[in-house]
């Protein structure tokens, strides 16, 4: 079958040889699947990204990064057929999305970042058939495909100490910016200021329920907190503690991930604000600690999603809670993804790409 | 009177203008104030210090750095005389804690570090009336005066979101270590793990009550989370829960504050870890965001205390909850205090030297 292969940091289509579904596998067909911002970054610094990796106690030691690697973990898949000891709840041509894990013999396999099984950069993958969720009737392949980026964003939502009267702020209003915004306001939060330089991006922030959209070129977001009952410094915070007035709480989730933008937020939040590190920074960073004590910043990073968020994401997906039409700006089969990835350099360009192996 | 002033980033012994109370202030002879970590480095760094405390929109903008300086901020004292408008609750004589605020005409002065009032190097101080906490009978002056520095812990633990199953582990056991330690007997959390390269440190730790103390020259603390119940990785963290099973929640304190000890700790903690930043790193530090967010680590930076955990502090230690008998290991005049600046450069020589103005 067809699939595009990383290989020497370079993205090439080949024949890759055909998959054979094992005990609780199932094999798909890779309906659609999103090019993700750790696909573009993984293209050149596997090595670095699976170095921080294992000294994060995470992705598998059994990992070559210089070996071939197919690409693709936020996919829509349509189910071709069973591996022995399934129960086949589901039936062959249902349209399903999944975590991108796939159980084998050998352990947990990470679909997108594996030697060992393609991800949904390629005609076929394998699945865990517990792991399957039936995209629902009514919802469009494209946006059954967002599920996994999204569910980034509800996670990053459910480690936020969030309640009634929280303030959120969103930095960056790429694919987890905008997952993010899509969470907060799905689970009724707000106000919800976002913020980005791109137009495109700031459009897509408004679509998903902003509240307030900010051109960080034109205004600093920062400029709000007080209009929105946020006090700024921990004396005026103290000050009205100590007159028994409360206020909202501030929370502000990084999603750019780029070096310097968590310094930048430590000087510009508010005291007291929560700072969601949703944004993968790839590089060393440097930071003023004693800023940071001073204002008693709390720094929650986070990574990934649970099955629950997952699930739920999906089934905000189906009944437009979320509403993700239009978020996908490009599609391109496997011949165009090399060209994609170089046009997702721009933020202006695009929102998500979406690669149609079987198109 | 007679004060230790810091003039030309030196300490020297001089004759300061007598301090008349004004408006609900009270006049109050210095008993002993301890010298903190935090004057350590202010006599040569205040400039740096005041800089990143008004980027971080802290203290007064009033101040400063180059004009004569009384440190002392953690001290006992015995009420004088009172200014106009004075309730007088306690008597001239009665001996007094407080946080070092002062109210003022001007707005509030923070005692050891204001150009317009002296802190506790000086024979005599103005305090409010309205926030001393009388010493109780019983309190020697000696521990009186550590309340300031416990209730500094008292804070890092109250920030801190622990429970019946959290393991603590404590890395410094310096006053500020030490004082957090304290906090969580008093509160009757455990275990606690704490390590300090140095012996006469480790046995202020087991007497405060640490459960397990360790010589990271000799063994790392971060070995024995797994023996405590704590998994290291998300993995198999993410493995326990699946198979419905709970297990303690990693607390880390971070009471040293030198660059690198925040990336050590994000390296080394658990998954999931919450380190509560309460050592006072001073300068620039770097860390991998991205280690941080596939482990999702939650740094929560904490500074000072509350008006209810000062007093809190005053009564555990009265009540011998916390027991700091034997912290105190040296005790100065004025003319001493230069000479104990240096001294508490060696982390073997001292745990906490009180001045004595008056002596």
């Amino acid at each position: 079958m067809r699939a595009v292969v990383r290989r020497n940091k370079q993205l090439v289509c080949d024949e890759i040889g055909e998959l054979e579904p094992a005990e609780g596998q199932v094999l798909v067909r890779t309906l659609a699947c999103g090019i993700c911002g750790s696909d573009l970054h993984a293209l050149h610094h596997m090595e670095h990204m699976i170095d921080l990796s294992r000294r994060a106690g995470g992705m598998g030691t059994g990992f070559d990064p210089s070996a071939d690697t197919v690409f693709g973990h936020e996919f829509c898949a349509e189910i071709l057929d069973f591996g022995p000891g399934c129960e086949r709840r589901l039936k062959a041509g249902a349209r399903v999305v999944s975590m991108p894990l796939t159980m084998t013999a050998g352990g947990m396999e990470a679909l997108g970042f594996s030697n060992r099984l393609p991800g949904g950069f390629a005609e076929r993958m394998l699945l865990t058939e517990a792991m399957l969720l039936e995209a629902p009737n009514g919802l469009p392949t494209d946006q059954a495909a967002l599920t996994e980026p999204f569910a980034v964003g509800a996670h990053a939502v459910a480690k936020a100490r969030l309640d009634k009267g929280s303030v959120a702020l969103v930095i960056g209003c790429g694919p987890v910016g905008l997952a993010v915004i899509g969470a907060l306001k799905a689970a009724g939060h707000g106000p919800v200021i976002a913020a980005d330089f791109s137009p495109r991006r700031r459009a897509a922030a408004e679509r998903l329920g902003a509240d307030i959209v900010i051109d960080p070129a034109k205004e600093s977001p920062h400029e709000r907190w007080e209009d929105l009952g946020v006090p700024k410094t921990r004396a005026a915070q103290a000050l009205l503690r100590m007159m028994g007035k409360t206020f909202a709480r501030p929370v502000v989730f990084e999603c750019v991930g780029a070096p310097g933008v968590l310094e930048a937020l430590i000087e510009a939040a508010p005291a007291g604000a929560q700072i969601v590190v949703a944004g993968v920074c790839m590089e060393s960073d440097r930071i003023e600690p004693s800023i940071a004590i001073t204002k008693e910043i709390e720094l929650s990073f986070v990574l990934g999603y649970t099955p629950e968020e997952f699930a739920g994401t999906l089934r905000r997906l189906a009944e437009a809670v979320i509403d993700v039409s239009g978020l996908v700006t490009g599609k391109t089969p496997l011949e165009g993804v090399a060209q994609a990835f170089r046009d997702l350099a721009d933020p202006e360009a695009h929102v998500k790409i979406l690669v149609e192996p079987c198109a």
